[in-house]
Protein backbone atom coordinates (compact mmCIF):
# COMPACT_ATOMS: atom_id res chain seq x y z
CA UNK A 1 0.00 0.00 0.00
CA UNK A 2 1.23 3.50 -1.01
CA UNK A 3 -0.07 6.63 0.11
CA UNK A 4 -1.27 8.36 -2.96
CA UNK A 5 -3.12 11.08 -4.37
CA UNK A 6 -6.24 10.37 -6.27
CA UNK A 7 -8.22 14.16 -7.82
CA UNK A 8 -6.00 15.55 -5.12
CA UNK A 9 -7.44 13.93 -2.08
CA UNK A 10 -5.05 11.39 -0.13
CA UNK A 11 -5.60 7.91 -0.05
CA UNK A 12 -3.62 4.64 0.69
CA UNK A 13 -3.79 2.49 -2.59
CA UNK A 14 -2.58 -0.90 -4.08
CA UNK A 15 -2.56 -2.81 -7.35
CA UNK A 16 -3.28 -6.41 -7.39
CA UNK A 17 -1.91 -7.96 -10.58
CA UNK A 18 -3.75 -11.27 -12.42
CA UNK A 19 -3.12 -13.51 -15.60
CA UNK A 20 -6.79 -11.93 -17.37
CA UNK A 21 -9.16 -9.37 -16.68
CA UNK A 22 -11.96 -11.77 -15.32
CA UNK A 23 -9.69 -12.74 -12.08
CA UNK A 24 -8.88 -8.80 -11.37
CA UNK A 25 -12.62 -8.35 -11.62
CA UNK A 26 -13.20 -11.34 -8.99
CA UNK A 27 -11.14 -9.76 -6.85
CA UNK A 28 -12.26 -6.68 -6.93
CA UNK A 29 -15.95 -8.45 -6.17
CA UNK A 30 -14.44 -9.88 -2.96
CA UNK A 31 -13.41 -6.18 -2.17
CA UNK A 32 -16.90 -5.05 -3.12
CA UNK A 33 -18.25 -7.48 -0.53
CA UNK A 34 -16.40 -6.33 2.09
CA UNK A 35 -17.28 -2.69 1.20
CA UNK A 36 -20.42 -3.66 2.02
CA UNK A 37 -20.16 -5.48 4.64
CA UNK A 38 -18.20 -2.84 6.87
CA UNK A 39 -20.25 0.15 4.82
CA UNK A 40 -16.85 1.83 3.57
CA UNK A 41 -16.40 1.82 -0.19
CA UNK A 42 -13.18 2.34 -2.34
CA UNK A 43 -12.40 3.32 -5.16
CA UNK A 44 -11.47 -0.31 -7.54
CA UNK A 45 -9.96 0.32 -11.24
CA UNK A 46 -10.46 -3.02 -12.75
CA UNK A 47 -8.05 -3.31 -16.14
CA UNK A 48 -6.36 -6.14 -18.26
CA UNK A 49 -4.47 -8.31 -15.25
CA UNK A 50 -4.99 -5.51 -13.05
CA UNK A 51 -7.07 -4.49 -10.03
CA UNK A 52 -6.18 -1.13 -7.75
CA UNK A 53 -7.90 -0.39 -4.78
CA UNK A 54 -7.70 2.68 -3.40
CA UNK A 55 -9.02 4.28 0.21
CA UNK A 56 -10.13 7.15 2.00
CA UNK A 57 -12.82 8.86 3.80
CA UNK A 58 -14.92 11.45 1.73
CA UNK A 59 -15.91 13.13 5.68
CA UNK A 60 -12.32 13.61 6.53
CA UNK A 61 -11.18 14.06 3.02
CA UNK A 62 -8.11 11.91 3.73
CA UNK A 63 -7.34 8.79 5.49
CA UNK A 64 -8.52 7.93 8.55
CA UNK A 65 -8.46 4.65 10.76
CA UNK A 66 -11.38 2.96 9.12
CA UNK A 67 -9.04 3.27 5.93
CA UNK A 68 -6.61 1.44 7.21
CA UNK A 69 -8.85 -0.98 8.99
CA UNK A 70 -10.11 -2.02 4.84
CA UNK A 71 -6.66 -2.03 3.84
CA UNK A 72 -6.05 -4.69 6.73
CA UNK A 73 -9.23 -6.80 5.74
CA UNK A 74 -8.38 -6.45 1.92
CA UNK A 75 -4.48 -7.96 2.71
CA UNK A 76 -6.49 -10.84 4.66
CA UNK A 77 -8.14 -11.59 1.29
CA UNK A 78 -5.22 -12.03 -0.90
CA UNK A 79 -3.49 -14.36 1.29
CA UNK B 1 -18.78 9.89 -24.07
CA UNK B 2 -16.08 11.83 -23.92
CA UNK B 3 -12.07 11.46 -25.87
CA UNK B 4 -9.80 11.56 -22.90
CA UNK B 5 -6.35 10.31 -21.85
CA UNK B 6 -5.99 7.97 -19.35
CA UNK B 7 -2.08 7.96 -18.49
CA UNK B 8 -1.43 9.80 -21.63
CA UNK B 9 -3.06 6.83 -23.85
CA UNK B 10 -6.36 8.46 -25.52
CA UNK B 11 -9.59 6.42 -24.85
CA UNK B 12 -13.45 7.06 -25.08
CA UNK B 13 -15.11 7.52 -21.53
CA UNK B 14 -18.32 8.01 -19.95
CA UNK B 15 -19.30 8.12 -16.96
CA UNK B 16 -22.75 6.25 -15.00
CA UNK B 17 -24.28 7.62 -12.07
CA UNK B 18 -25.83 5.27 -9.56
CA UNK B 19 -27.88 5.55 -6.34
CA UNK B 20 -24.61 3.73 -4.17
CA UNK B 21 -21.81 1.48 -4.66
CA UNK B 22 -23.11 -2.28 -5.02
CA UNK B 23 -25.25 -1.31 -8.13
CA UNK B 24 -22.89 0.61 -9.59
CA UNK B 25 -20.09 -2.35 -8.94
CA UNK B 26 -23.12 -4.47 -10.41
CA UNK B 27 -23.22 -2.67 -13.62
CA UNK B 28 -19.97 -2.93 -13.93
CA UNK B 29 -20.35 -6.53 -13.57
CA UNK B 30 -22.55 -6.77 -16.86
CA UNK B 31 -19.51 -4.53 -18.63
CA UNK B 32 -17.10 -7.07 -17.30
CA UNK B 33 -19.48 -9.59 -19.27
CA UNK B 34 -19.55 -7.80 -22.34
CA UNK B 35 -15.81 -7.49 -22.13
CA UNK B 36 -15.24 -11.04 -21.93
CA UNK B 37 -17.46 -12.35 -24.40
CA UNK B 38 -15.95 -9.88 -27.54
CA UNK B 39 -11.91 -10.41 -25.70
CA UNK B 40 -11.73 -6.69 -25.63
CA UNK B 41 -11.36 -5.25 -22.08
CA UNK B 42 -12.14 -1.58 -20.55
CA UNK B 43 -10.84 0.12 -17.40
CA UNK B 44 -13.76 -0.01 -15.03
CA UNK B 45 -13.53 2.69 -11.75
CA UNK B 46 -16.13 1.98 -9.97
CA UNK B 47 -16.67 4.56 -6.65
CA UNK B 48 -19.63 5.33 -4.36
CA UNK B 49 -22.92 5.89 -6.75
CA UNK B 50 -20.27 5.88 -9.62
CA UNK B 51 -19.00 4.01 -12.76
CA UNK B 52 -16.20 4.82 -14.96
CA UNK B 53 -15.42 3.18 -18.40
CA UNK B 54 -12.53 4.03 -20.17
CA UNK B 55 -12.14 2.00 -23.58
CA UNK B 56 -8.84 1.81 -25.86
CA UNK B 57 -6.89 -0.63 -27.76
CA UNK B 58 -3.36 -1.56 -25.95
CA UNK B 59 -2.51 -3.00 -29.24
CA UNK B 60 -2.88 0.38 -31.01
CA UNK B 61 -2.17 2.95 -28.51
CA UNK B 62 -5.67 4.74 -29.04
CA UNK B 63 -9.32 4.41 -29.51
CA UNK B 64 -9.91 1.83 -32.67
CA UNK B 65 -13.00 0.81 -34.16
CA UNK B 66 -12.95 -2.05 -31.56
CA UNK B 67 -13.49 0.42 -28.78
CA UNK B 68 -16.24 2.65 -30.84
CA UNK B 69 -18.02 -1.01 -31.41
CA UNK B 70 -18.30 -1.49 -27.45
CA UNK B 71 -19.47 1.81 -26.43
CA UNK B 72 -22.71 1.05 -28.67
CA UNK B 73 -22.65 -2.47 -26.62
CA UNK B 74 -22.65 -0.41 -23.37
CA UNK B 75 -24.69 2.11 -24.39
CA UNK B 76 -27.19 -1.17 -25.13
CA UNK B 77 -26.66 -2.25 -21.59
CA UNK B 78 -27.86 1.09 -19.96
CA UNK B 79 -30.83 1.63 -21.58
Amino acid sequence: WHRESVGGVACVRRIWIFDNFIDAFRFAGRVAELAEKYNHHPQLTVSWGELAVAWWSHDAGGVTQADLEMVALCDHLST
